[in-house]
């Protein structure tokens, strides 16, 4: 009986990964440096053990692995289990899940780190239960996925939940996918650190110093009233609201989770996100939406890759 | 053998409804009033002889009719059968799948109006064969359907693919549905007119006529390089391209299909289009996306009707 499945999920720094049981528990967990200096085989092969170590540490037999997946950092082309460019790993052309399934001899599949983190979220997370939801992710960057009636949603080539592109500002600044003011350039964590320099070298008043930024003294500035945290916060906001207002529209969800660094201001971003949201979007589409943090952490990815399979990609 | 399969769209007008096989042939169709004064009973009764009589005239006897798909327009209970509100018919909490199902003995499916063309696009149309397309129809409104990685989407209530609604100009006109700047009120029929009409009222220079407006006449007079008409016609395009590229990052489709009257401009509308769509789509999303006219003009609704059943609901 092959009951558990592995989700590990591949990072520029770390490999985390965790064996789970068919219903979505945690049997045990792991996370390793990702090595990337080693090159995609060196990789491949510690990914291959550590798999093994972790599912011998448990007591479980390598029999008992219904199957792994992977969540990856960049382009890939999923049905075939090939990755196509990882830009923080500099893979190219690597046709992981036939290496992996060769070694491994269990099913493997792939997809990219936002869609897996959706995944996780979905199956075991803040959308337990829900089918229709959209998982925002704002870090670094702006990730995002997508699940409609209980399906991850890829599109054409994986880039479906791409949320983080839309643009909310066509007079905004430049983001580094080359477009002008998507919205990841207003409400990631690094846009809201942009931002709070740009108005310090503006000489603006506020509690904010350039050399102790970071999104979480944004919005403890912000709560405490201080204008340039308040003005930066509210801006972010208001981008989001618009983004989920558009995503109702589109995918009508009954619930959407957020995520990310940025998500741990907890109700200082979510209560006036709601409100904004409640302004923004249209009346039909926004009945019964719900707006929730994540409840995952950084473990969603390894969580939603092992998902992939253990959900009979449902 | 059950092999043949019924598709009816009900307008405020008039009915259109299709005898369909399984593979998707149109072997009968036929056009009656709706004669909405009837009332719902009354509308049902005429729909169950009519669909009747349908199958008769074609040879085939109703034991053969796998099941009958119904289009409508306005609010539905879709999971269960039942119309909450048809504005243009009045009916209100009408649980049409039940009263269908007792009278036929075939499986009944109902869906909202833009669904149903999508869906007819996808099965036998200018989707057919693609897993991934968004439809858009632009005619007195703007309305949509997703179907995505071979599925149509409804979302929490029904509302996918709602993206007539998506804000386009935060400073623009209100629309009928009472937020500021839908892409309703800039690329349907009725906006197109209507911004001509303001040009005109303003004295504006056009060959252009307050007696004589429609969408093809303000596409003519673009072809013809009137300003006025070239002006609007731009703003459209310019509303429509940034709406596709919203989509191709929410969903990523591989193809959009653009139905309705204004669509019936052909090259005028598209080539530009895709030249917009081209500058504004992100790089990653937008390869390998085609957008292409509609196919199946107004049968699109009763053949989208009937592969509800006949694609098994896929």
């Amino acid at each position: 009986m092959r009951k558990y499945y592995i989700g590990i999920d591949v990072g520029g720094t770390s490999m985390k990964m965790g064996l789970m049981s068919e219903s979505g528990e945690v049997l045990a967990e792991a996370e390793h440096l990702t090595q990337k200096e080693d090159g995609p085989d060196g990789v491949i092969a510690r990914m291959v053990e550590d798999a093994k170590q972790l599912a011998d540490g448990a007591g479980i037999s390598w029999n008992q692995i219904g199957g792994v997946g992977v969540g990856l950092p960049g382009f890939l082309d999923i049905p075939n289990g090939v990755v196509k460019y990882l830009t923080n790993l500099g893979w190219r052309n690597v046709p992981i899940k036939e290496k992996l399934e060769q070694a491994w001899q269990v099913p493997v599949s792939i997809d990219n780190d936002a869609n897996v983190a959706a995944l996780g979220e979905a199956w075991q997370g803040a959308g337990k239960g829900v089918d229709d939801l959209v998982c925002i992710t704002l870090g670094t960057g702006v990730g995002g996925g997508v699940i409609a009636e209980g399906h991850l949603l890829h599109g054409m080539n994986g880039f479906a939940g791409e949320v983080g592109h839309i643009q909310v500002d066509r007079e905004g600044v430049r983001c580094n996918c080359g477009q002008i003011g998507c919205l990841e350039t207003v409400a990631s964590a690094t846009a809201l650190v942009r931002m709070a320099r740009e108005a310090i070298d503006q000489g603006r008043e506020t509690v904010l110093t350039a050399e102790s930024l970071s999104a979480r003294e944004i919005f403890s500035a912000c709560a405490k009233g201080d204008p340039v945290a308040s003005e930066i916060v509210a801006k972010a906001i208001d981008a989001l609201a618009r983004t989920l207002a558009v995503l109702s529209l589109v995918l009508n969800p009954s619930r959407f989770i957020i995520g990310g660094g940025v998500a741990k201001a907890g109700d200082v971003l979510l209560n006036p996100l709601r409100e904004a949201y409640e302004k923004e979007a249209q009346d039909n589409v926004k009945q019964g939406v719900e707006i929730v943090l994540a409840k995952l952490g950084n473990r969603a990815g390894f969580i939603g890759a092992a998902g992939l399979l253990a959900r009979g990609r449902k």
